[in-house]
């Protein structure tokens, strides 16, 4: 068949009708991406208040009115955690639900009260609740925690450290800064006021980073959205001599390295009340934790899981209300992995339940090495035959507390995790083989005291929790009422 | 400008003759596609042997004959595995490298020699060439491993099976068998000879599949790239009465599972020559162990890192020299992975690095306990003293074979694998309180032998090996070529 001129006239038009309904559809997408680009730029060129105008802006509800919808998010953090089938209800008593913490805790401030952590909302509150702060000022009471403690709890300590520098804050008692220290934990704790980028408020972590030839100036922003929650969540200690707050990574961030430096550096949380052991308390080393497992080593941000996007209308933001990712799997574990909500839940639940098996292990056997010491002691056992038991309690005590207060550490890095804690179980037993033979050598008999609950631990370790709590309750209701009428005259609150 | 037909029909044309080059293009690839399945075609349509003419053709070059691709890369798994940062030389001594093992098996095959296992291609050789099956008929001697210790070395198996059953194949003396088992593993051990399907050969993963009401002939393909690897690389053991094989998997296929299985029949492999505790040796329950890991649990099969897809012009098969995943990264890992091979190669030497250092702690702390229970019994310790020790060393020796036997499982499933390691140091240090009371109740010292060498070791445990090895070098210079040369005339070989 030969082709007539007037069909394929007909044929160029079809081809052409085709094509511009296409072109069509394309100016359709085009103009859609011009009006989120508009409601974008409208949020950055209307801001309804100028956050730059003092040196640190920590008042939340004023960023809330150029950033509202990470401001609401942001406020759902009041809600309370994730309730997994692993960490119970909003306020765990973990002191309750493990007594073997009070036992080992025995001499430091943990072993008093030790809730587990609710969200950022709560960071004022909680501290000025805890009974690890104390009452100063009832009944005579002086601080028994220095000004370092509320380091990571507000953006009124940038304000004040901008103004007053961290040496000064830092070394003073921990009630001196109670008219001052105000809002909970919020936006310039993380962001730049003039600029919004993600900035590191902190001194800790910058300066660990300098010591350590690392530019924090230099990070990514993809490393930013872990470093603004590394700069808290993560181990620290006071310096001894000025209460100054240092991060111990000078020979390196894991579990081994961080206890040598603090074996060079003869440093010590407390003296153990029982067993006499010097220990290192643990400070949530979440980041360090995080950085050895496969989210961690596959580049993987904190914010990437705990902060997942959302969209709303033009407008794609970071969800502020921070907390387990199980509780949103679709828009955090699911933008990578394909499978069930079902399936990658249990898969957490499981390194959960294991961490948790093995941990129980390593607990028991410090607290009965903690009681068998004590033994030893009133045995009449002297310095010398104890220094290798007490050196192993303290070995076997810091890696336990550094896997376990590493929050989530069971789930960021399995393997580390039960690493770190078999090395627990196995110097919590080596003690207790050091301590046998000197009970043995003393004549001693050893029976495991009822120690079951955390009121019999307690009690057991000598602490007067009724007069504590009174103690507190009248601190919060007229120390504290003061402090916020100060801060309000003062236009901080 | 107004078109003119004359401007359109060019239009037209043009077109036109873009769809017909990109016609032309299609017809080149459908040619391909047509031209590559003939070759696989004339590959299944062609073959050169009947592979079912016999029950089960044992004679692996028959097989290659007909899939000489397959066969080829089989044939290099004689060069034996990928060597890795932290599994050496080709044939590696286990025992040179740690001695520990030798106490550890002490009253075991084990403790006179262990290799690291080499390729398919080597199976035969290595199962006669151990001193693990003794030298029957040399000076006297008589078997000292059943038949069912062939079980997983030979397509031959399979083929006496089939004409004899199991019960008597496994039922009679290890040198009984050795004019029949000489193929090395091989074809018909993993496929059907008639389809060429995947098929397990063997019988205790069937049986153990129908006594916990699963059924095998259900299995998926992907569920049989990893069965045919179970059916020899998993935890087994010899019914006492009758040498049957058995998987213990009644109660489940986790350590804790199969242990419970083991205490109900109160089996025992073996009574520790020094410690006299009663023990069970694991036998590599690598498929257990991957089951309870990453990879398994997201569904992936052995053979999708061992046995990679190669492709060879128009055809694409497995790559049959099973071997190390970590020697040909491009086409195992990183068919998933993005990541580089450095950065992949170490994180599983991270895996393989900390399983090492745990392992080694657990071996130390066992040997010890099993030392000290020696010293008790030299001592006078009764068996009612000793029992919880002898438990406490059971339980913990159970659980560092089970980890360090599942080859690989130090990556498989690093969290588990560490998980029943920081278990196997528990039970260690316990046995050794019970042990350090018993000592100082009959007032004896301890002191660990010299057991540092592999030679040292096996004086102390009484091996004479330089008659065991004289008296193999006698068996494999004359009993072996006998065994040869019968299963020439036979039509075997």
């Amino acid at each position: 068949m030969q082709e007539t001129p007037k069909k394929k006239s007909a044929l160029g038009w079809i081809l052409c009708l085709i094509s511009m309904a296409a072109v069509f559809c394309l100016g359709l997408l085009a103009a859609s991406i011009t009006e989120r680009k508009a409601e974008v730029a409208s949020i950055y060129n209307n801001k309804k208040v100028d956050l730059a105008a003092v040196p640190v802006e920590s008042k939340n509800d004023k960023w809330g009115l150029n950033y509202p919808r990470e401001f609401e998010t942001w406020k759902m953090t009041a809600k309370g955690d994730f309730k997994s089938k692993y960490h119970g209800n909003q306020i765990q008593d973990v002191l309750e639900e493990r007594p073997d913490m009070v036992i080992l805790w025995a001499g430091y401030a943990f072993s008093r009260d030790y809730t587990a952590p609710r969200g950022h909302m709560h960071a004022i509150e909680e501290m000025r609740g805890t009974l690890r702060t104390g009452n100063p000022g009832i009944g005579g009471a002086k601080d028994m925690q220095p000004g370092t403690c509320w380091t990571c709890k507000s953006p009124d300590v940038p304000r004040y450290m901008a103004a007053n520098g961290p040496a000064k804050f830092y070394n003073q008692p921990w009630s001196s800064l109670g008219a001052e220290i105000v809002h909970p934990i919020g936006c310039a704790d993380c962001h730049d006021a003039k600029t919004m980028n993600l900035a590191v408020s902190r001194p800790a972590l910058k300066e660990a980073f300098e010591r350590t030839g690392r530019d924090i100036s230099k990070a990514t922003q993809q490393e930013l959205r872990s470093l603004v929650c590394a700069q808290c969540h993560e181990e620290y200690y006071f310096r001894p001599a000025d209460k100054y707050l240092m991060f111990p990574f000078d020979k390196g961030q894991t579990v081994e390295a961080i206890e040598a430096y603090f074996d060079e550096i003869k440093f010590t949380d407390y003296v153990h009340k029982l067993s006499k052991a010097p220990i290192l308390k643990a400070q949530h080393p979440g980041w360090s934790m995080f950085l050895l497992g496969p989210h961690g080593q596959h580049g993987v941000a904190c914010a990437d899981c705990h902060m997942p996007y959302k969209s709303e209308g033009g407008i794609k933001y970071s969800d502020h209300q921070i907390m387990s990712p199980l509780a949103k799997i679709s828009s955090t574990c699911q933008t990578c992995h394909r499978e069930s909500e079902e399936f990658l839940k249990n898969r957490v639940y499981e390194y959960q339940r294991a961490g948790f098996e093995t941990r129980t292990v390593a607990e028991h056997e410090l607290v009965k090495a903690h009681l068998m010491a004590e033994a030893c002691w009133k045995a009449g056992a002297t310095e010398a035959e104890m220094e290798q038991a007490l050196k192993f309690i303290r070995s076997g005590q810091w890696r336990w507390d550094y896997a376990v207060a590493s929050h989530g550490a069971s789930f960021h890095a399995p393997a580390e995790y039960q690493r770190i804690i078999s090395h627990a179980i196995e110097f919590g037993l080596k003690a207790q083989l050091e301590l046998q033979k000197v009970l043995i050598a003393h004549n001693a008999d050893f029976h495991m005291p009822d120690v079951s609950t955390k009121a019999k631990a307690q009690a057991y370790i000598g602490l007067d929790m009724p007069k504590l709590e009174k103690d507190k309750k009248e601190f919060l209701n007229t120390i504290v009422p003061k402090w916020e009428e100060q801060a309000k005259k003062a236009g901080i609150l």
